[in-house]
Formats: C-alpha cells, structure tokens, sequence
C-alpha cells in the first residue's frame, strides 16, 4: 500500500488559448456576435475575448496571421510554488523556451513546446475580469450577465492538437506536467489518440494523429462550452443561417461522453461547442479506457450517430496543400 | 509568493452513502423501477444499489430503521498514503471512532463525525462492478448498459447535511479533510448555508443551517446525476403518475447553478436530482462566493424561479415533531 | 348517424394583436432585442413587429396608450366565403361594430367584441413578409432567417382573455366563429376558465375569471411559440438579466400540457412564452376535458409544480387599483 | 373573391397503421419495452398496441407476415356524413375495394388503395381506450399515465409512403379525401417527394420515389412523436444499448422543420420518431413549399446536418432483393 504512487496535482486548468487567423475580423465576428464572447482588448495584430462565465480577463487571443493554427495554449497551476516545479521538469525536458514578461491578462509564464512542438505555456498570475455595473449580475458565481446577442458560450473548455506522434506528447504531459491519461486510442498497439487532464473533465488536451501527412505542431480544434445539449441546435441553426460550415452536427461522443459539434471559423480553425459535462472523472484510480481503432467509428467517435467524415480524421491547421485536396 | 498556501488534494469523492428508511421497499421500489437503479446485494436489513454509471459495486445502502436520516457518508481518498494522513488529521479533533472491516463493496474503513453528529468514513479500498455479458456496452467509459426502466440516474452526486452551526462543520471539513469552500450564505454574519468541495464540483456536502430547531446530524438530501437538464421533467411526469411528492419542480440554482428538483422518497428522506453539472470550478485561486441571506431567495435557491418553500428551508431526516406541524 | 352535427371550418388562425403600452419604448425593446422580434412599421402612436416565422408581415401591434391592455385580437378565415359567413353569424348577435379599411398587413376587416367587450376582428386579406436577400434563408418554409439577437421567439401563439363570465364568451366563440371548446374548469357547475380552438392546437383563445373584481374586457395574456423546452429557460435566464419580472417560471400546463412561462413586459401585460406544442388534437370527436377548480392548483395550472402565484389568477390588464394592492 | 375554391374537411386524422413483420415477436418487443406502448389485443397473427396518449384502443397492428411492409394506413373522418362523401369519392376514381365489418377497435372501414397500391381505409367509428384505475392518471388529457418503461413515445404521427409515382399518390389524396399540399421535392419538373396533410401538421402523410427501381405500395416509414427533443438521445441511447440499427441519428428535418431520427425495428420496417412538432401550417393561404431535388441533400433532408445516408433514399419495406446488394 505504501508503494502506491501518488498523483501530482500542480496544474490546475487550461487558461488561455490564442489562435491564428488570415481573417481577424471575420473570425472575431464569429465570436463575438454568433457565440456571444466579449471582446476585451485590442493589441497590434491581437485582439483578446471572453466568454461570459470566464472569470479571467481573457481566454482567447486571436492574432492575424497567414494561415489559421494554434498561436499557444496557456496552463495555470495551483500555485506559485506549483509553477516553480513544473517549469523545472520542463526544463528537464530540453523542450523550454524560457520566461516572457507576460500579456494582456496574465504575469509572467514560461513558454515550451511538447515534442511535437505546439507552443504552450504555463503561469499563475492572472487578471480577473471586473464587470462594470452594466454587465454586474445577480447570479454572484457569474462572472458577468449573459449576453442579449448570438447564443452565447459559458466559458473555455479544451484544445485538441493533431501529431504525427500522441504518445510521444502524452508521456510529455504526464510526466513534465502531471496529465492523467483518461482515454486512448490504440491502433495495432500505437497510441492515435489521447485525452489526458489534469482535473476531472476527461481532457483539457487531446491528441490525434494526422494520418499519412508527417506535420507537426498542428491544431486539430479548439472548444468552449455550453453545458445545455440543446444549445448546440440553437447555435447550429443560427450558424446555417450565417454560412458558418458545420462539419459534424450535434452528437454524442462515445470517447468522453461530450455532446458535441463541429464547424469551422472563417479563419479556418475547427471549433468545437460543448453541449455537456460528458462524464466527470472523480475516482482516484480509475483505469484509462482504451478504444481499439476499429471500434472507434460509429462508437468512441460518435456513441449514437454516423462515424465521424473523412474531414474530421483528416484535417487541421494549418490546413496542408494535400489535404485540400481530399477534403470538402 | 513563496507564502502561498498550497491546497490538500487528499480526499477524492463522495463514494457512498448510507440512508435510514423505515419503508425500505418501497424505498427500493422507488430507486429500482423509478430512478432506474439497480440491486446489487441484501444482506441483513440492508439493500445495496447503484446507477449505471456508478463504477463501484454500490453507492447507495438502504437500512430499514424506525426513522428516516443519514445513515453514513463515505469518502474516498487519492491513494493510501492520503487516507492515513486524513485519519490522523480526523483523531487529532477528537471526532474519530475507529476502524471497520469493510462492508459489501469496500475494506477497511475509518469512521468519524461532523462536530454535529452526521456519521461519516474514510476509505480507499473498493471493490469495481463487473458488468455481466447481458449488461456490459459498447461505451468503454460506462460502467454498464443505460437501463430499460424508469428515467435512470447516472451517478451519485453530493449530500446535504443540516446542522445547527454550518460554519463548524465547514471548518472541519476544510481542516482534517482539505475540502475548499465554494459558496456561502452568511446571515448577520453567521454561515447559515456552506458549499464544500473537494474537485471541481461545487460541493460533495452542503451544511445548510435549520432554523428554531436545534437538532444535529439530520440529512437535508441526498442527489443522484442525471447531467441532462431535459430528464428531470422526465422524471418528474413520472414521480408525479407515481404518486411521489415533488418539492421543488424543476429548476435552476442560484448557488451552484446547477439545474435541480426535489421530491420525498416513500421513506421521507428527501432526493435531489441534478439536471447538468452547474458550473465547474477549476480556477485555483476561486474565491468562495458569498450571498448575504436577504439575496437569497428568488436568487440564490432559485435563479429563475419562485423562492424556494418553506419545508425546503425546514425540513430534514429525522423529521421532527415539531416540523411536521409548520411544513406542509 | 345522419344526424351528427358536423363542425364549421370557418375561421383559420389568431392573425395579430394589439397591445397597449404606457411605455411603448420599452414594450419594444423587450420584444425586439430580447425575444428577437422584428419592427416591420411605425405608424403614429403605433409599432408593428413579427417573429422570425410569423409569415404575415405583422402578428404583433404595440400602441401607446395610458394604461396597459389588450388593442384587439384579429381572426383570419380560411376564404372570403367563410368571412362573410362568420361576419353574418357576428351581426346576428348584435356584437358587430362594422367594416374597417384594413391597417398596415391586412385589408378589410370587421370589427366587433365578445359579450364581455374584448375587441375583435375578422379578416382574410392579409400582406406576406417578403425577406431581403439579407435575411432570405435556405430553409424555405422559414418566413426569415433567425435572427441573432436574444433568444428569439418563432411565431404568435395564443391570447387568453380574462373575464366575468368565461362561459358566456365561450359561448359567443362557438357559435358565431365555430370554435370547439377544448377544455373547461368548472366551479360549482359555473364554467371560470374556458379553452376553445379552431385547430388541432388546444386553444387559439382562453378565457378565465377573474375573480371578485368585475371589470370586463381585460387581457390575462399574449403567447408567442418557440416549440422547443429548453429556450424557456434561455430567455428566462436572460430576461432575469434585464430585470424582466418573472411570474410563473418555465412549467408544464396540466390544462393544455404546454410547457410554459409568464413574464410581465415592461409595459405592464403579461406575456406567455410557450416550450412545446403540448398536445395536438387530431380526434374530430374529442371530449371537452373538464376540470373541477378543486383538482386545478398543482394539477391544472402545473402538472409538476407548484400551484400558480394568486397574482396569476388575479391579476389582468388593465391593472385594477384593488390588484395593485393584493398582488405584488 | 367569390370564386375562391374553399377547401375540404372531410378526413381529420391517421388513426392506426398496420405493419408486417417476418419477426413479430422481437417487433413488439421493440415496441413494447423499449417505446414503451402497450399491448392492448392480441388476436390471430397480429397483436395491437398504443402509445400512452393515443386515446384509442390501438393506433397500431403488427401482423405476422413473410416480409416487412405496410398492412394498412386507416383515415377517420370528421362526421358520419363526411365518411359517406368520401367514399364515393374513392368510388369514383376505381380504386375502391368494399366494406369490411370492422376490426379491434373501429367499425365498419371502407378499403382502397392508392394509385400506387398502398393499402388503406376510411372509417368514423372507434373504440376508445378506458384507463383501469393503476393507469388512470390526474393529467385529465392524456388518456393514461406515461409508463415506467423504456423511453415511452406519446402518440401515432404519420407514415411515408415509397412510390414510383409520388406526384400521382398526391393527386389522387388531394382530389378524393382533399388532402393539402404542404411541400414537394421537384426534380426535372418531376414531383418525386410530396407531403400532403388534412391538419395543421405539414403531413399525416408522405409519398417519395424510390429510385430506379420500380416497385409500387412499399413502406418508406412510420412516426411515432416525443414532442421533446432531448428524448430522441434518450431513446437513441437506449436503442443502441439494445442493437437496434440507427440509420439516421437524431436531427431536424429542412422539410417539415421536424427533429427527427430513423431506426430499423426488428422486422426490418424503418421507424422515425419526432422530437418536435416541426412548425405548424395555420395559414389558409399557405402556399406548398417546393424544394428542388439539388437543395435537398444538406438543407431539405437535414438543415443542420449531413446528408442522410444513401439507405435512406433507397430503402423501403418490402427490401428488395436488388437494394439488399447496395445498402448496408
């Protein structure tokens, strides 16, 4: 008993993510009129968002840029003494980059990459967003009044980064960072798929393996959160009607059990809305669920729909010239 | 900042719950054929059960006893190691009773109370349910076959405890066991109301103050999961054909936010039933919200609804001879 | 057999409403940016609005006036045949007050008022929406394309008159329109709450006693439909943001078995807000279902709530000065 | 003015649909346990049933058969005399059958086909359902209480019918029992979907063309209606724990605006089951939508998802031998 190894709880939560877009504005309306975020602050090539039940400043940042993908993603410990010994085991890695000052809405953070060389981030400072009396709601554990515009997402939720390599990055966010590894894909013993978290939603990081195509340090998709199922058919209908391509409609995932949506921003990111809580992950030993590839279509990545399209499996961002090609 | 204070991850879960039912049939009928839960052992003058996607053997013990009330509350800790720490913590106040064996579905247990009397235990050692071939499903993350009777709940949630004084059963729940404090109601100054967690759940247990009556160790409620905001109509039609007395329809917290109802189970004790996950709180420096009591009604109990009823304000298990003249 | 009564099919649909507004701005606002209404004119005191699938190019008039009330309900036949006939039924019952030119929507119309003096009109030529290509959609049996602003009602539903004497009005209804009485409550044999349709909708009109107070020609309220559960609790959350008094929070109807919620506009008249269609009568010889007033409060009125506020059954507009003092 | 044809109102509702199955047994238990009607008779080959708030005795008859399809689809009228109209009109066109005596549950039916051989009967009289006290329930309108099994559907909806000539089945229901056309899918100017109803639904009832083969009087399917769109993913849910083929996942029609879903019941014959109640046509001047066959795939089929599957469009009980080959 006294051998049991004991988890390491120093990340706390996923804080921010920036994005890239060639279409700022049109990727900002996206937002901020049909998912109802707030924009926060604009910054040279920047501009910075929140969603109305994000207690930070901000949660997105997008940067106008040639093509769409993942500017970073940003995770924010327990403490600052949690800080200080994750960016040791980073460091330990050889895959640091080293402290930058900070940015709109957080103190200093130590910039990294995972193996496959998304860029991320870890910090403990933060700004709180403070309503003004305008948006000041009633409902205290808000961080201010639901918006009167599109259907508004509640808050940030997770990032899914496509690799050439899951299980290299897996190994990296459990060991540097302290992931537990909640479900797998395993294809002739290969990891193509994993969710870790550091909490007890099922992912706050995701990787998949781009098939074929060798590019690293892609964005599969980005996803904030309702928490209402049928949220997703108010915001799709309202997306069909504004030309936003949804790819996969409202579904029930089988891998976390999320009831789920995708469609792409102008900017070209998939976006995807969560409609749920999934399942919740509170028992201390519970044993990674792992899928066999050949169950996964019409099971893991739907639980009671048509297997995911070609699309889904196939692309990310940037967006490769061969991949252009063969998706719609 | 190397001052601050880093947080206790020891204590997991609400593992399980013990309730008091002096009708234990019809108890059972009510969690088997309505709540869609199913009987995993008998043994002496309790029944054991869970819900689909509970994943241990059991999660809720029905004793027959002369009257309603809490019969235990157990929680699980990360590992070994952290249930030997929170017994030592627990023996320093003084609340500790000692060890038991173990009961259908778990070992060896550390029993103790609150400073007011709810029983309550310390355990790691569980025992997994292992899904007949009949019941075992295609979804590798679910315990077991959603069920073919009822409006099934998925899993057990939380407890609310009454308490002449929650203010001190929130301190010892922060002391010895590491839980954080989430949300509050103060009254002059008094914690009437406390919101305690231990995840990113709002709370495993609530201390909610009875007014007059000063009597210890009473369960307010205790809630199963459904997580879809839709099902608590559903089986709210179906209490109600059932003859089951609903409380408090369908409706949407103020505290926690979680979308919510309350019905009396034919035994008395009164059942919760959760229709999302409210809000989640993964923000490590969270600070606790706090409602002053003159806000709470038509806010706090109920964001869009009417202020909540009186019974809901008086009524707890052990019902006491005087309620049962003031509440309906 | 041969001598069955066979049913008139004369009159089609409730075709608009006017309401009178002591503070038209603001009555507007509510309708326009909250429930996501559409101004289509203006026109002296008047403001004419649609939902985005009302298909006439008004269903809503708000006039200002001093005091809160219903303008007039206006009833569409199914020919120019069937108005002539129902004009003639109309006048035989001396309730006729004569031809109008039209308004903005609609041409000729002939004016008259239930026994208890609610204005009423009779109609068949009316105007379509014709959507811009910028509000045009690919979903062709949708009038307009959904709008993005509030959550936004889909069409006219219901008005529901109070009344001294409901049964003398459902009366009028039946014979001189053909209205079917779908569902009545009855106080010691006297009909105080009466449900007629000409449709396989439970009701296009209501009307209901008030009681004690006998002043005639008062609106209890106007429903628009969003067919969908949980949008009542999306506009609930968001009209609780913008200080929008909320009755009766989201329910299901015994009587009807609508899913429903009442509001008071900011003009003072209170507004339904219906979540389904509750059931559908397709049955030619469907019984009047008759509810004894005993068995109404936490059957009738709600069929898994609480029993309705008494500011619901006592309170219409225009307000009374004795309303103003018993009902909060 | 005066020359404005009005419109008939002879046939007021489908009243029950009889389907064959070669598996009759694992078809009402379908049915049964996990729709949650009730079986009502059972008498030579075939076994009735009814949903829980079909107020008549049966609304469907499952007869044992070599192969899946359609039995029959019976109309009720609105009168007596309205039943003798329009039998001489079905007369007059030549594809009258005769009189039978009745059957379970109605009296004396007048049997015909359609052009295309799709077999059906008018009728007036029904038998209508008398609750026994354990399932006469307080809701006065629901002809007995919501069961306690499976995810329980409320009432008969319609049926679509597959056709060679869809634009000819329309005609002949439009001429003689004076159907309205509600919306059509043209192709090449060729009609080769039509759905035509006598009600404020967009249909009781569907014709579209099976292509390339040409096979008359096949089942395309038969609805079954929630009215709640959360309960299409409880009962996909259940669906799919039990085996049962979901060949399209819950969605919203473009036509009909419906939430909608399909499943195989055991016997082979196609199931959709409603979420919503679509929109409703109280226009009496609603002009038939007409979508054309292009637009369809992605906006008419489903508006916010993909495609449906080729098996869709294809599919009809009886299968043939040559679809056998070509659909999974």
């Amino acid at each position: 008993m006294t051998n049991f190894k004991e988890p390491t709880f120093d990340v706390a939560q996923l804080a921010h993510v920036e994005l890239f877009s060639p279409k700022p504005e049109e990727t900002i309306d996206f937002f901020e009129r049909l998912l109802g975020m707030q924009v926060t602050a604009r910054a040279g090539q920047s501009v910075y968002l929140r969603a109305y039940e994000d207690s930070y400043v901000n949660t997105l940042k997008i940067t106008e840029a040639k093509e769409a993908g993942l500017g970073h993603a940003a995770w924010r410990t327990h403490s600052p003494q949690a800080l200080e010994r994750r960016v040791k085991a980073v460091e330990a890695t050889g895959l640091g980059k080293g402290w930058i000052d900070g940015d709109i809405g957080h103190g200093a953070a130590y910039q990294f990459t995972t193996p496959d060389g998304h860029p991320m981030e870890l910090l403990f400072d933060v700004e709180y967003y403070q309503p003004t009396d305008k948006d000041r709601t009633k409902l205290l554990n808000r961080a201010s009044k639901r918006p009167d515009r599109g259907v508004p997402v509640r808050r940030l939720d997770h990032i899914n980064c496509m690799s050439p390599n899951p299980g290299k990055n897996e190994q990296f966010m459990v060991d540097a960072l302290g992931f537990r590894v909640r479900e797998q894909i395993k294809d002739n013993g290969n990891t193509i798929g994993s969710w870790v978290s550091v909490s007890n939603l099922v992912h706050e990081v995701a990787f998949v393996q781009q098939p074929q195509i060798n590019e690293p340090g892609k964005l599969h998709h980005l996803c904030y959160w309702y928490g209402i199922p049928q949220q997703l058919y108010e915001v799709s209908d309202l997306l069909k009607e504004n030309n936003i391509h949804i790819e996969v409609p409202p579904n029930k995932h089988g891998i976390s059990q999320a009831f789920c949506m995708y469609v792409y921003e102008p900017g070209g990111n998939r976006i995807e809305l969560f409609g749920d809580a999934g399942y919740l992950i509170t028992d201390p030993t519970f044993k990674t669920v792992v899928w066999d590839m050949k169950d996964v279509p019409g099971n893991g990545d739907t639980w009671i729909g048509s297997a995911f399209p070609d699309s889904w499996w196939n692309r990310g961002t940037p967006v490769s010239t061969q991949e252009l090609v063969t998706s719609k």
